[in-house]
Parts: structure tokens; C-alpha cells; sequence
């Protein structure tokens, strides 16, 4: 072999050797807060071999809320937002909406008066939306959704309202050997089409709430008909739930934002060894939105009491993240 | 640098760089038969990048049914013996079962009478055994229970009764690319504890019949606590729901041995692209059993005539397989 040809492939094989995960700052868009430090700290001692809480890879397991916590969930969780576009879509086939609540109102623009009836009509609508077709077809109707939809306030898709510092962190707990979840009370079908290509989360890293299925043969061809039943809602004790029944380890590292994260941030730092549990408090009226102990949405009350009691990282949105959105880089 | 260092850095790397997954026959308890060259082509034709049936990584899935796909499943179903010690071990903290069908015919030692009450007698027994305590404790006890319980006809513990082949063909798949999932009718809970180390696959990777559980703070700490009430059976139609569940992608290739498969292999094959299912056909009654069509365990019937219709792959035990069980080898 000639010296060149050597050399050549000794700098072949260098560039492929992984680089230190530490090299660089994995996590531009963090200020130097506590919150940064905490979940660098965390990352370095359950990673470095002579850690006395050295966890394998195979254990890394982070799960993540995702309204809220990776993208915005205001004004409206933005799957209620598809929801209503479904409705105004299929409206033509069913007349009958126009006399009927809750529909009628939200033809006429009228989402208050549409959720005066509760969760009654709340389910009615899911139902309507996503119900009653086979997986795939509604995999095309998110696809397509998700590909056009704006948001009503900031005009952008909905996939660009993720929040730049969660991008980051999921990149830097997988680039040290994490597997990351979602694990959602939204609808796990409404998010696996998108989430490989926005978080980098496969499908079957994605837990939801869900509604029956049933197999049928139809012409030959077997399909999944989506039928207008919950089966599992995957929020406050179903996340823990879901956890397991899915994964069937436990997270070390949980992260949400609201209330109905509480159990699963419970269930992650219950187990031994070192756990991480943060939340995401919305406190930046200016580039986000600021609410917690008494919202409709993304409620965060006895969650965030009992991130200061276990000394849980709690995310000042404002003073912790330099970016928020991916558009507003420079 | 020295040139001696530059060597031994080209050796490393050179050493470090995978090598072609055909350099050795990766399934060398295969006879040279349809069977083995059939799985060897599909994954030549899904792998090579100048293939038009090339399939990405990331969507190499595979699925293979447990009881009778991976181990045996005779004369009962494994799990069952796991049900049955454990009535035995529980029956002092049961005085009541001396008089109570189906505990008392089992005590006895009388199965069959103990079965004669159908399908709910079965279930008494399943709730009996398998709920009432925290998933940590159940996991001990299968764990407990998987080490030291051996088959009553080899006297080897289950675990050593699992298809060298298949277990050369889960390596050799997952060398490829793939990623290997069980979608098993048994218990979810009862395979999760060891199928990591006996076949390779993480507890994130099985799927299972599964029964509800709770969550619950006990004396300040969660747990989730196994309910006695049935939350999916995963068998027949069930399989490719809880693939949609569980992996949200559709397997490309598929692995059964009975009737409960066929809708997985329906649903695997269904898609486009190059796809493969494969059944094994229980043929040895001198090294393993012999059963298909009348098999009250195991059945294989329909499957099998589809199979033919179809054109699977269908594994004759006593001519494709030189070795059965791992202990076999020399």
C-alpha cells in the first residue's frame, strides 16, 4: 500500500470515528442558566463509564410531552385546530350539521358556543374528524393537513412552532446514546406522520391517545377502519400507563409542561439511580405566550408545586431560551 | 507520526468497519433449501441500494410471533405452565381454592377437568396469577420462575426450547438493517422480563396480550398496579391493530406458525414493495412435535392454504432445519 493510500485511509477513518458529544455547544439556543447546567450535568454523569450512575444505553429512555412542551398549544391544542378545518372539509357531506350542534356552530365560526356542550360535543367532533376511515386514509388527511395549515396568529405551519431549544436538547440527548418518546395526549396517529421529519422520533417512538381500530378485508385488501370509540386517553395517570405498556422500561428522563405531565415526571424519578424531570413554564408573553396555574390549556398548578418541592428543573421560557422559534434564528 | 502507529491506526480502523453481512453463511442451521434461500434473496433485494425494492433502514421491519415461531408451545402453551406453578405456589394464601373450580382440579394435578369450565375457567386462572400485584413484583416473579422452571417432557428450562434457526435468522435480519419486534398472543408482561437476552430483543420491541393496569401513589412512591380485567388479546385480528399501535409503520417481512398469525402475515404482505412472510410448519415429531391442521394448540389451518395460494415461505422443520433446539448443536 502506498504512503498516501494510507494516509488517505487513516483520515477516512478518523472522519468516521464519532466526535465527543461535548465538543461543541450542543445547546446554542439555551442561555447559560441553571437549566442548562442541570441538564448538561445530567447527561455527563449518567454517560461517562466511571459514573457511579453510569445507565447503558439501551436504559437511556427520555420521554416528552409534546403540546406545550416541544411546540406552542395556544390558543387551541393545534389538533383541535385540524379538527375544525376536517369539519368545514366534510361539511358538504353532511347537511345535516347545519341544524345540528355541536357543527352548526362551528360553521358559523362559533368555537365557544360549539364547546358550550362539553366534552360531549368535544368527542363528537373528534369523532366525526377522525373517525370512520381506514389508517391510511387518514395518514393522507394529516399529511396534507399538516403540509398547509397555518397557524392563526403567527401565519406559519404549525410544524415551524416547535420550539428550537426542545430541537436541540432531543439532538443532543440522542447524540449521547438517548432513545426518545413522545408521549402525548394528542392522537398518536394525528402526529406519527410528521414527527420523523420534525423531531426526528420515529412512528413507533410515539405514544398517544387513540381511538379502536378494526381489521377488515375489503376487495381482497386488508386495511384498519378507524372507528368512533376512544381507546386509550394517554394524559395525567394514562402517561405513566402508556409508558409502559409501550416501552416497558422506565423513562430517566421525563420532560412536559402542564399537569398532565405530573404522573409521568413522577413515574420517571421514582425509579433508582439518577433521574432528570423538567417542565417547560410558558412565562414569555412577548415571543410566546405566558400562562400556568389557571389556564384551560397546558394547566400548570400541582405539577409546578411539585417541581419545587423535588428540586425538578423548571424552564423559564424567558430567561432560559435565547430562540424559541426556528424562525426567529439569526 | 510514526509510521509503526499509522499501521496500527489502519488496522483499527479497518478492524472496525463492519463487514458484509454474507462473508459467512449467517444461517448455518439452515439447510441449503427453498426455505432458507427464499429469506437470503428478500433480504439481498430489500438491502442492496441499486435494488428497485430497496428499503430504507429505518422501515426494515419485522415481526415474529413467540409460542411456536420462536420456542415451542407444547403441550401447552409455556405461559400456561408459568399460570400453573404459580397456583401452586399461591394456594396457601388460598385455603378457598381446595373447594373452588378450576383451583381445585388443578391442585390436583387435573388439568384437563380444571379446562373443562372453557374459556372462563381459563381466564380465573390467568386473573388469578397474573393480576393483583404491582408490575415490578410480576416482573420478579416471571424472572424468578424463567430461571429455575424447566419443560416437563426435555427437563431443560424454556428458554433453552427457542429454534437455533430462527434465532440465526433474527441476528442475521437485524445485522441487515432491520428492526426485529415479537407480536406475540401471549402475555406482554410475561415475555418483556428476558426476551432482551434470549432472543435479542428490548422489551420497547414486544408486543403482547395485555391486561390493564393503574396507576397508583403508595406510600409516596407510583406504581402501577395489574388489574384482574383483559385490556387486548393480541392474536388474529388483533395482530396487526396492535403492530398499528405499537410500531404505527407496517412490517415488511412477517413470521408465524398458526392460524392467530395470518392476519399479520395479511397485513405485512399487503404492502407495497418487496415483502416476505414466512410460517413454520411443526413436521419433526422426533426432535420437536408434528401438528397443523387439528391442533388444539397451534393450529394451523387456514394459514397454511394461503400460504400455498400465496406463495410464503413455509419452513418444513424436519427438512429445513438441521438443528431444532440450541443444546442440539455440536
Amino acid at each position: 500500500m502506498k504512503l498516501a493510500k494510507l494516509f488517505f485511509l487513516v483520515a477516512l477513518c478518523i472522519a468516521s470515528l464519532s466526535l465527543p458529544a461535548f465538543a461543541a455547544d450542543p445547546l446554542p439556543s439555551w442561555n447559560d442558566t441553571a437549566s442548562k447546567k442541570a441538564i448538561v450535568a445530567f447527561v455527563e454523569r449518567v454517560t461517562k463509564e466511571s459514573s457511579l450512575d453510569f445507565v447503558p444505553p439501551a436504559e437511556r429512555i427520555a420521554t416528552f410531552d409534546q403540546d406545550g412542551t416541544l411546540w406552542s398549544e395556544q390558543p387551541m391544542y393545534f389538533q383541535f385546530f385540524f379538527a375544525l378545518d376536517r369539519v368545514k372539509a366534510l361539511a358538504p357531506q353532511h347537511p345535516e350539521w347545519k341544524e345540528k350542534e355541536p357543527f352548526a356552530s362551528l360553521l358559523k365560526g362559533d368555537v365557544k358556543g360549539a364547546l358550550a356542550g362539553g366534552e360531549r360535543a368535544l368527542l363528537e367532533i373528534v369523532m366525526a374528524t377522525h373517525a370512520g376511515m381506514t389508517t391510511e386514509e387518514f395518514e393522507k388527511t394529516v399529511q396534507e393537513w399538516i403540509a398547509t395549515a397555518r397557524h392563526p396568529k403567527t401565519k406559519r405551519p404549525y410544524t415551524k412552532m416547535v420550539y428550537q431549544p426542545m430541537l436541540e436538547l432531543l439532538t443532543f440527548l440522542r447524540s449521547n446514546g438517548f432513545k426518545t418518546y413522545i408521549v402525548s395526549g394528542g392522537g398518536i396517529e394525528f402526529m406519527r406522520p410528521w414527527t420523523e421529519q420534525v423531531y426526528g422520533i420515529p412512528p413507533e417512538q410515539v405514544i398517544g391517545s387513540s381511538i379502536k381500530t378494526k381489521f377488515e378485508v375489503r376487495d381482497g385488501k386488508p386495511v384498519l377502519v378507524r372507528l368512533p370509540e376512544i381507546n386509550f386517553i394517554d394524559d395525567k395517570e394514562g402517561k405513566p400507563i402508556a409508558i409502559n405498556q409501550h416501552i416497558g422500561r422506565r423513562p430517566i428522563a421525563a420532560f412536559g409542561n402542564s399537569d398532565g405531565d405530573l404522573q409521568m415526571l413522577q413515574w420517571a424519578t421514582a425509579g433508582s439511580g439518577a433521574r432528570f424531570a423538567l417542565l417547560v413554564h410558558h412565562t414569555d408573553a412577548e415571543r410566546e405566550w405566558t400562562y400556568d396555574r389557571t389556564s384551560s390549556i397546558g394547566r400548570l398548578d400541582k405539577a409546578l408545586d411539585e417541581a419545587q418541592a423535588n428540586g425538578w428543573t423548571v424552564v423559564d421560557m424567558k430567561s432560559d431560551w435565547k430562540t424559541i422559534f426556528p424562525f426567529e434564528k439569526r
